[in-house]
């Protein structure tokens, strides 16, 4: 079992930058690994890891103990903590990977050149993928494998308080690996907690890693965007709008809000501000307001809204741009589309963002002019998940415009080549 | 007209931000703007340039006579000189460009979910391109012209040598924008010629600009890939190689390769390296080789090439790792598909690299194992090109994994999101 023990800089430096050769080499050999040969290794490592629970829970029971000693937070404990359940859960996440369709080698895109060449897009894979995490171990089995159904080489880097936790899963991964033939450096595990190991990672470990992915709380993705030298898949935070529209049924209204806000509160999808049309703020505001209210949501608003309700708060400028990740609300309302459009580009966070109307017109035009990685008409704003889109399994959601964008599924860890087949063809 | 005069650092820095939040305003306006409109903006602006020869061409003689009084190199001032001729291809290619389909709103993907929600990933513009460039007047016309329709704004920064030029072709191009009642800031024109203004951009002004594109040579394209905070869409160098495999037809084999050097020597898809598959070097080596040398290629080989011809030099293993962009080329004998793959993988930038053979199963094996954006079976190398990919005009050609890769058109300066069709789905 490892210790999180510290080392001397030259020799996480040393450590980091094999671990980043020894990546690249592996990404070669899982870029051109067979469909059946990935899938083989995910299905041993899901095997292995069902069979391994007594040791995961093991190693997982003594990260929990450290981390209660030091007096971590209870949300944190819980984020840390295995059980068989979430194991399982685990072991069946590799197997739904295995299932998916291979990512590498779809054509995107033929065309035929009047000199007889036919060009081919073709997806392949994008390299060695470095992911940043803090206390899920369970994101190891989920990212590495990610990762490897996508021909890419994975560099894992786990949050110290889970470290044996990690450890124990990757060893299962490398059982996976082993038995289909693959380099076990396809999916590696840093198997030090110093935090200039992160470091080494953002700074791109001298080319060897092509984009970085952080999973975790705010601060951590703040870092590495800040930091990274490398593209990030990421999105700092949810600032989630449901925009009630005057062409909304009631009904519906209520139903997507109180969805959108409460199915769960702690996701990026869950909605953190509602906006209410001033034509329809008459019959609307009031029921909606009332509603999250009664369901224990705290509500804090503009006047309009304070006057609907008398248990609302008033909103601070600060309220709209806040991910509350918790049962609070902000409300206000809008007049009209382009208001609530010109509210959502003001504060929002480009991630996901939802009309609620009957109007087909008004719908078109926030769909097509709200700028966000999802926009969605009649639909709770929970559904922004890989999972929720079809994709089998996502290793995040991305709010950059640049490769990824919404959920990051093996689809999206994929680049592509064009392939020119000709029949001697030269240039005039 | 502009005088290339240093301003005062705090002068030069509040100048590029407010470019850089001209430019982001401008971006929301042009990616919502129809084809007509884009089209219409573009084909103004060639009926401008077309107009305004005169002045162009007039502005582009005091260039290029204060270039010459600086003692700049003849190819240099080559790349500097307008004539009509060039005017006219300019106009040409703004035509062209409004004349291809419009990038943004492409559906790229439709899924329907169980529930009912249909999801769809839709194209939009990336942002804010920030184009850096040397001594071509055009990219002023080719680059602002791509970016206005795949509905992104442009921040142009050429070469201070160039200024009064870019700046007359520029005014054409804002007259376009003016009379498609579009904001002049969608194509900005950095109006200074100080190095901190480039140093602004590489630093993404402030969160302005989504992405970078450098036209020129190696230094300034490395300079941009080292200091850019931004990502890069780039090639430093071609070290394109051609691979007569032992399947090669002798005579396709000779005017593929031939075309693939000596076509044009100075452009990034000219082939460096000639590999020679031993099986069949007995037969194809020595006619490749006085081939090239009759052509005027200088030959650089290895043992066995020099043995080819007396008048083959030795190759230095540095040969291996040059881009010459002149009449010269390595060549070397290679034991095989794996070791013409290997050499490739070593020495190659991935940029686009060819096999020559009849061979089907290895001209798949080379497609598919050689990992470089542009990989061609019986073509020449010197196809690597947007316009003769049909993409109609490109920006530059890519070697990254992200985004985008080989020849960089209108397909590639797009992003996507998702747009969420529901009828009042919530997530259980």
């Amino acid at each position: 079992m490892l210790q999180p023990v510290p080392k001397p800089a030259a020799e996480v430096s040393t450590l980091m930058a094999n671990l980043g050769r020894e990546a690249r080499n592996a990404a070669r050999v899982v870029a051109l690994a067979s469909s059946a040969t990935k899938n083989q290794a995910l299905r041993v490592a899901a095997g292995a890891i069902r069979k391994e629970t007594p040791a995961i829970l093991a190693a997982n029971a003594l990260d929990v103990a450290d981390a209660r000693a030091r007096g971590t937070a209870g949300s944190f404990i819980d984020r840390l903590t295995l059980d068989e359940k979430r194991i399982e859960a685990m072991a069946r996440g590799l197997e739904d990977i295995a299932d998916l369709p291979d990512p590498v080698g779809r054509v995107l895109a033929t065309f035929e050149r009047p000199n007889g060449l036919k060009i081919e897009r073709v997806s392949t894979p994008l390299g060695v993928v470095g992911v940043i995490y803090e206390s899920r171990p369970n994101v190891t089995a989920d990212a590495g494998a990610l990762c490897l159904k996508a021909g890419n080489a994975a560099i894992l880097r786990g949050g110290s308080e889970g470290m044996r936790s990690s450890h124990a899963i990757h060893e299962c991964l490398e059982a996976g690996l082993k038995a289909a033939g693959l380099p076990e450096a396809a999916i590696s595990l840093v198997p030090i907690s110093d935090r200039a190991a992160v470091g080494a990672m953002l700074a791109g470990l001298d080319g060897a890693i092509d984009v970085i992915v952080p999973r975790g709380g705010k601060s951590l993705v703040a870092r590495v965007q800040h930091e990274a030298r490398v593209p990030v898949f990421a999105h700092l935070e949810g600032i989630v709008h449901v925009f009630v529209h005057k062409g909304a049924d009631l009904d519906m209204a209520k139903t997507i809000v109180l969805n959108a806000k409460m199915r769960r509160t702690g996701i990026c999808g869950a909605a953190e501000t509602l906006l209410v049309d001033a034509a329809c703020a008459g019959t609307h505001l009031a029921p909606l307001v009332k509603m999250l209210l009664d369901a224990g949501c705290e509500v804090r608003g503009d006047a309009a809204t304070q006057a609907a309700d008398s248990r609302v708060r008033p909103a601070s400028e600060e309220d709209w741009r806040t991910e509350y990740l918790d049962a609070i609300i902000s409300a206000r309302v809008v007049d009209g589309l382009d208001a609530a459009i010109d509210h959502i580009e003001t504060y929002g966070s480009h991630h996901t963002d939802a009309i609620v109307t009957n109007d087909e017109a008004a719908a078109a035009r926030f769909l097509s002019e709200v700028d966000s990685a999802i926009v969605a008409h009649n639909a709770s704003t929970q559904f922004a998940d890989g999972g929720e889109f079809g994709f089998g399994a996502e290793i995040g959601i991305a709010t950059g415009r640049m490769h990824a964008r919404g959920p990051v599924g093996v689809e999206q860890l994929t680049s592509f080549k064009y392939r020119v087949h000709g029949a001697g063809q030269t240039r005039p």
